[in-house]
């Protein structure tokens, strides 16, 4: 099996799942007691916050644990929100192509009479600091705009966007799932008040994440109950996913000064396998992405055929984000760079990892390259658009 | 170390463990993406829905996996109030005595334009039916009642509960965290609409969990994002912990026959003991009370200085919550039984498990008797109320 899925999922690290295993067997005592126990579980959580913060550069104090990037998002944003309605703001600032966690959250914010402006994203699939300053009002309490791209991979200008808002006196919110433990992250110096992370991304477990919120920011909590998490985040400390998780983090930002270059080459030599078919084209831009992201469009094809084929061959690949699997809207993503419904439904996603080798890149190349010409000589839809004739690309 | 504090969280069962693993390692596929290596993982997720709802007595379409027992009551609560508000229904009853994630959550509906009764308890530590009864009101759409108290461990009348509700058309939800596993469960038996669950206190891992909810009431998200759980609870599937879940309930759902009955002996034996120490007495009914809960108040004593002094004697135990540790105020839960403030702060909760021994609970017997002997002869403050003398009760 090649996995080449990694914006959807990865596979934990040997040190993730070890960091897990005691707080899964022996020490299974609940943070919050009283007894030494139980303060020996604190101490690891609080180990583990210290370990978190020092991989984004703040305090552990800013640190809350979280179920993952969804429920960060959710809790940042109303946070962010609820506050600015306090000084009568209640204008939210994001972009056409956020992940669906940060969209949701906007649209019940709308229903809560907040107004929202999504700013477009340029073909590239780039958002510019000078369009959230030209959107910034007199009322706008937040601007969210992801750090990475889940589905095309392009880089936001976060710095500068974060630069703008400040001038402006608004909160800075980045949904950092896809960024945390592939990019250099610096909260701090980089001038994120909010930031969202998810640990299955990179290599830790699924259902855990935190949450970094600059201190000064009072944050709301999602989830009620307990007192835990400084009664920010109620429910037991999921004690041992988050130990899997500052394990995962910290490896992941150790190993990314050797790892990137050698996992952005792999995805290079990928982009350009695939240029060489026609009547595809790559999303987003080519070198402001993510180290492990390809992700194409190709004309004629359905994305959901071409994944069924590549698994057959023993390829995990997406046609977007998972979280929106199973629908049959062309990704809101895709639209936002300004392909076309059609072209869109076409998308195919493939997400690389360190442990992705020269050979599985090479034999993706071939089976993306067999397939999509496979499946064009099928169809009886694809047809030149000027001529009507039907486009024998390969066939020939 | 005897662990005598499995209300706050459990030791994981080996086969819940061992039914993490491939979930942790080789198995790592997202449930959501197409592909084989994900579909499979969807098997497992919706297998493990499969068991959990066999356990509950409910259709596999009715449960939702959540991170836990915290966001399950905060779901369906705000669910059920939000379905009433449409009808224009703001009243909600509950106890006065529930877990936090149930009274902080209607406290923020009240700031919503809710209106909130809380019933009292009687001071054997349980509300009646009749007193549900009387107080639903035209405008009533919710009855959340705990199904057994997580300090004192009374077991509330649950289906004579749901019966009043349902006469009434009114939703009833119960928060079934300390019952799920240690009391016998069959929701669509016992009328419950909607049932909240905690995978950490049956054996199970720590931060999952399961909200029960009956057809026909369309959940409301919490955490908003991407398709996951029927669009009803955002965030990529938690699967090893859901593996976990599923082994750990179907373990204990098993051997509950058997297990009950050798846990109820112990606690018996427990309380029996502690009822010699003179001026202590025990919290909540002695029978409906739960297999594993021993709970006392001891007079002229701190509760947080008897367990650190059990502490040392290698007894894990606490004074009630672990989730409002760290509060200086005396426990709701003891207050709405009737005891004193001064009362209250003498407390002792003792949890057992089917691993409990009875070499354990004699020495939790007599370490118990031995240190608040010891306290109270320390303790200045410590003086017959009517004579002014102190109470060497145990030195004479």
């Amino acid at each position: 099996m090649i996995y080449a899925d990694n914006a959807a999922t990865t596979k934990m690290s040997r040190k993730a799942v070890e960091a897990m295993l005691p707080y899964m067997t022996e020490q299974y005592g609940n943070p919050s007691s009283l007894y030494s126990f139980g303060q020996k579980a604190k101490e690891a959580l609080e180990d583990a916050r210290e370990r978190v913060a020092r991989c984004l550069g703040c305090d552990k104090g800013e640190i809350t644990f979280t179920s993952g990037g969804s429920e960060s998002d959710n809790q940042a944003i109303r946070t962010a929100a609820h506050l600015g309605a306090r000084k009568n703001k209640k204008h939210i600032i994001s972009t056409a192509f956020e992940h669906h966690a940060v969209l949701h959250t906007l649209d019940r914010l709308k229903r809560e009479g907040f107004e929202v402006t999504l700013l477009d994203v340029n073909k590239n699939g780039i958002v510019s600091a000078r369009q959230v300053e030209e959107a910034i009002r007199e009322d706008t309490c937040l601007v969210t705009v992801m750090y990475a791209n889940n589905e095309i991979g392009t880089i936001q200008p976060i710095e500068e966007i974060a630069r703008v808002c400040h001038e402006k006196n608004v909160i800075f919110h980045t949904d950092a799932v896809q960024a945390a433990g592939h990019l250099p992250i610096s909260v701090h110096e980089q001038g994120i008040d909010m930031l969202s992370l998810s640990a299955h991304k990179f290599h830790g477990p699924k259902g855990v994440g935190a949450l970094y919120v600059r201190r000064g920011i009072p944050l709301e909590g999602l989830i009620l109950g307990g007192a835990q998490e400084k009664g920010k985040r109620a429910g037991t400390e999921n004690l041992a996913s988050i130990a899997g998780m500052a394990a995962a983090l910290e490896e992941s930002c150790t190993n990314m000064a050797s790892a990137a270059p050698k996992v952005a080459a792999l995805r290079d030599r990928i982009i350009e396998g695939l240029d060489r078919i026609p009547y595809g084209e790559l999303n987003g831009d080519r070198i402001r992405r993510l180290p492990g992201n390809v992700s194409f469009c190709f004309e004629g094809i359905e994305g959901e055929s071409l994944l069924l084929l590549l698994d057959d061959k023993g390829i995990c690949a997406s046609s977007g984000s998972a979280c929106t699997s199973g629908s049959l809207d062309p990704s809101h993503v895709l639209l936002a760079i300004g392909r076309p419904h059609e072209v869109a439904h076409g998308s195919l996603r493939l997400t690389l990892s360190e442990e992705t080798t020269q050979e599985e890149a090479d034999a993706i190349i071939r089976a993306v390259t067999e397939t999509v010409t496979y499946l064009r000589n099928m169809s009886p839809f694809w047809r030149d658009l000027n001529t009507g004739k039907r486009k024998h690309v390969f066939a020939e």
